[in-house]
């Protein structure tokens, strides 16, 4: 079991360790056999440091070198010179190592994909060799960047006297929108429970407990069917203040995304971050998750047409809906084709079909310009600055819907037409504020909080929750970079008779709402501050940080969208003895 | 919402401020009406800070605060003065904050429990109403203490280039030693993930992909019969490296603890730490996790009655059993009913009965003198140094459980006799390794890992795998302080075929071993390094770092020993729909 240990690791010799007597341990990247001379890229965590076997002065050693492959574990020893040929790209390369002791460490076998390179397997197949996948520079670059996220983190509160707590893992289900993971309790059998979907209630518990200043970097889950950027278990960077206002919250969080963008990009990120009411950003941008890197800005054309006898736009006007337009620039060069595949895409948003207007070769071209008189046109053209080889999209429909299906035209359109790509090493930081405290189901009526019930209403819409509670705004903030929400929170209620109203209001009665919160109720009656906080995910900061779509290049040990574990094969089957004990049977 | 708000904390004023006008949020931790002035003593996580009414002077003020009480959350806004009567125990005691502006920002209903005082409510009540516990100066020290430890931690590792990872929650059950807790999957009904009890696989994992130095704090999880001092969660430090011996090992986290102790209590650790093998520690003080700031060491008397005609020490001598002797100095009082209930005690451990000797008044009684002879009597005196006054407990057994059960009297009469009291203030660490490699289960036969089955054997006795193997040392490690197993680790397998050979000695078949463990057996085929770490217990060293025996003291949100969150009422029931879409039914 005893090895030739290294002194030096494989990223730190350089020229100024000439001539000394070294050994290093390591992974062999690529052995190169030129003959009289074998070269050996040897790599660990901090780099890769050239080997090289002289085969004339040293044939033993060569000839034990044959049979060393990629990927083997081996320990060399040696003289450090500089290199005839040195290599500038890497911090080790104007120096090789001539090798006078070698030893396998351990074999390995022909990995199924290639670790060196730069040629990508399938993600099934990385995602079952995941131990072999961690080795590549590609995933380590961000293992490495989400190890800084932590410690900048961790220090950034630290200095700021937030005080770092663990909440329960295993808590109490609350069947509050995603759903609850359940775990059986085999010492109350018959009895479970629930991982957290956000240690929500508990930061509120530690600012009536009089900790001031809460943080905690915590593993959240949701067992929800998996979307493409979606994992079961994620993690949050979890916050909370007393006795502050939304300002404060708002302003230290810039400095910690500051910070962050700071020490790992080295990028200056300027404050304060521009504030955009929930509502500019839906009439603007048609999301409260703006993209605002580049303008391309819907536009209603209610106005244009608010006497039109065009049946569309007269019944969506009395039911006192919106008629949303957006101009894509350039794109009346698109196909039949394509603008079916824009209304089947908008279709996905709830759109009923989608109308468009374009100027081609100076000929106005519309499917709905028949049934709109010639004032009416131009006040379209006017509205949306249609030009020569333009094309704008349109929907009627409710104010919310036809902004988030002309929202999400936006983004496919500035996707399609390269404007983001065009964008791509920009950042944009924004947040959204005077979110609705509601949000309405159209179809059930039914009522819910948009963020979650403990936020705070706006101070100044206090008194509408007694009648037009629907149009109240809360207390609450998101954070947004690049069109991805990487942060939300709020203002919460502290009163534990506002809190029992809101708890009505959302349908829950006096007895229910202590089933399931009476901890909580319970709580703010003993002296709860003023307090509220953010959530940040931090999933989401490293993938902006290392520059990847995919969740599950910065997770260690991601699932599945169908949330299986191709490596350990994770959910497995349990034995039917254990689900007795736990007073179970599968069904 | 809006309420005044705080310019200073409730900790931070002290005599140079004095004349400014500050305003102050917190709690009334007491408040005393003196008639002409009313004193309230202003809390928050910061300190305490005397505010001062003049009733006289502002009269309207001295009727406002009629209604203050006890953990009212209040803002007062004032000018700092010198007191007349200084409190030297608060770093705020020489000055007081004479109030111009008050106002109440939150009421409370009268606490179930003291919360400013040293009166301890029964644990129960505390557990219900954590939020106020969690208030009291007692628990949030102890916090506090919590939150310098992750900040040592995360520091001293980062600094040493340990990389943070986390591994994943919701993992493979892996039916080894203690129970997994199981999590349901919904996308795949019918099979289950489990929470992690430790995550040792994922952490070799991370350096066969080339991580080289890894930790992480980490919530693990056990379903055991609770023991008091024992949580269904508990947080480890988890930490591992590549390219390591043990002294590696030993060195760094020696070094990590030292730094916790200086920077938390100003404490000197000498370093390096004892190291005692098993052997001596079983031998010498009964017990793997020694506490060794008293002597009282057991003795064997074996030699001392090699050839005695006594049957019970006579068939012991013959199974290879051992017979093992502590003297309880001045012990010799004790009277029928503390033997009596010395020996129920030494049943707990599996003795058969308890043998005793003791001078009292210069004359030897023991119940077993009659069938010794006069020479094995003065030969057990004399290996016992048993003097007048003293009590010597004798037990013969299996040379483990002998020592064991004699261990456990140690630690008992020590606590009875006042001796740990007398040393609790001492800190004694050191290391117990040699380890055997295995265990065996007397009634069963069976075979366990002592550690788990990923230690690596002693390079010593790897040859006694293929013969003696029940006599092999393993390379793991225990540290202990004051008799607390405060961490454990080891030098790991980095072979598949030495790790498919343990498998094997455990009664794994290879389809078993492969069935529960093929992605480790495989990852170790593509090139794992030799590597090792060790897990500390963070509870634990919070524990002794805030001087508690109680877990639940250090937890911001325990569970009793029966697994239940009393302020929650987790573990709670679920209705049947929400099984149903589980595919579980309750039986």
């Amino acid at each position: 079991m005893s090895f030739l240990k290294r002194d030096h690791n494989c990223g730190e010799l350089n020229i100024n360790n000439t001539n000394e007597i070294v050994t290093l341990n390591g992974w062999v990247n690529i052995k190169r056999d030129l003959g009289s001379l074998v070269f050996i890229d040897l790599r660990d965590r901090y780099g890769i440091t050239q080997l090289v076997i002289e085969c004339e002065i040293n044939p033993e050693l060569a000839n034990f070198a044959l049979d060393i492959k990629s990927e083997y574990v081996i320990a060399a020893k040696g003289k450090v010179r500089k290199r005839e040929n040195p290599n500038q790209n890497i911090p080790t390369g104007l120096i090789e190592v001539v090798v006078s002791e070698l030893q396998i460490i351990n074999k390995s076998e022909l990995p199924p994909f290639d670790i060196s390179g730069e040629n990508e397997a399938s993600e099934e197949l990385r995602l079952k060799y995941r131990y072999l996948d961690l080795r590549r520079q590609k995933i380590m670059s961000k293992m490495l960047v989400r190890n800084e996220v932590y410690k900048i983190t961790h220090d950034f509160y630290y200095d700021n006297k937030f005080v770092e707590i663990e909440t329960p893992v295993l808590m109490k289900s609350t069947p509050e929108g995603a759903r609850d993971f359940l775990v059986p309790s085999r010492l109350n059998k018959g009895r479970f429970y629930a991982l957290p979907q956000s240690p929500q209630i508990f930061k509120q518990i530690l600012m009536i407990s009089n900790y001031d200043r809460y943080m905690q970097i915590v593993k959240c889950f949701r067992d929800e069917d998996l979307r493409s950027d979606r994992q079961p278990e994620f993690t949050q960077i979890d916050i909370e203040m007393s006795f502050i206002d939304q300002d404060d919250i708002i302003t230290l969080n810039e400095e910690f995304v500051k910070t962050l963008w700071k020490k790992i990009l080295n990028y200056e990120v300027t404050t304060p971050f521009l504030r955009l009411p929930y509502k500019e950003a839906m009439s603007r941008y048609g999301s409260d998750k703006p993209d605002t890197r580049f303008d391309m800005e819907l536009v209603s054309i209610k106005e244009s047409v608010s006497n039109s006898e065009f049946v569309v736009f007269k019944e969506v006007i009395e039911k006192k809906g919106d008629i949303i337009a957006l101009n894509a620039k350039g794109c009346a060069k698109y196909s039949r084709k394509q603008l079916d595949d824009l209304t089947e895409f908008a279709k996905k948003y709830g759109a009923k079909g989608l109308a468009w207007m374009k100027i081609q070769d100076g000929e106005l071209k519309s499917p709905i310009a028949k049934f709109l008189n010639e004032s009416e046109i131009e006040n379209i053209k006017k509205a949306t600055n249609l030009e020569e080889g333009d094309l704008v999209l349109i929907s009627s429909d409710s104010w919310t819907k036809a902004c988030t299906i002309q929202g999400a035209l936006r983004l496919k359109i500035a996707n399609d037409e390269g404007i983001i790509e065009s964008v791509k090493d920009k950042f944009n930081f924004l947040w959204v504020v005077d979110f609705p405290l509601f949000e309405k189901d159209d179809e059930s009526g039914k009522v819910y909080s948009m963020h979650h019930p403990f936020t705070a209403p706006h101070p100044d819409d206090i008194d509408m929750l007694d009648k037009d509670y629907y149009n109240a705004r809360a207390l609450a903030h998101d954070m947004v970079i690049n069109g991805h929400e990487v942060g939300g929170g709020s203002i919460r209620i502290h009163s534990s008779e506002v809190q029992s109203k809101m708890f009505n209001l959302l349908g829950l009665s006096d007895e229910e709402a202590k089933d399931k919160f009476a901890f909580l109720l319970d709580a703010l009656k003993f002296g709860a501050p003023p307090h509220g906080g953010i959530a940040f995910g931090l999933d989401r900061l490293v993938m902006l940080l290392s520059g990847t779509e995919n969740i599950r290049d910065v997770i260690a040990f991601p699932k599945t969208t169908s949330g299986l574990s191709l490596m350990d094969g994770s959910p497995g089957s349990v034995d039917n003895t254990q689900l007795a004990e736990l007073g179970l049977k599968l069904v």
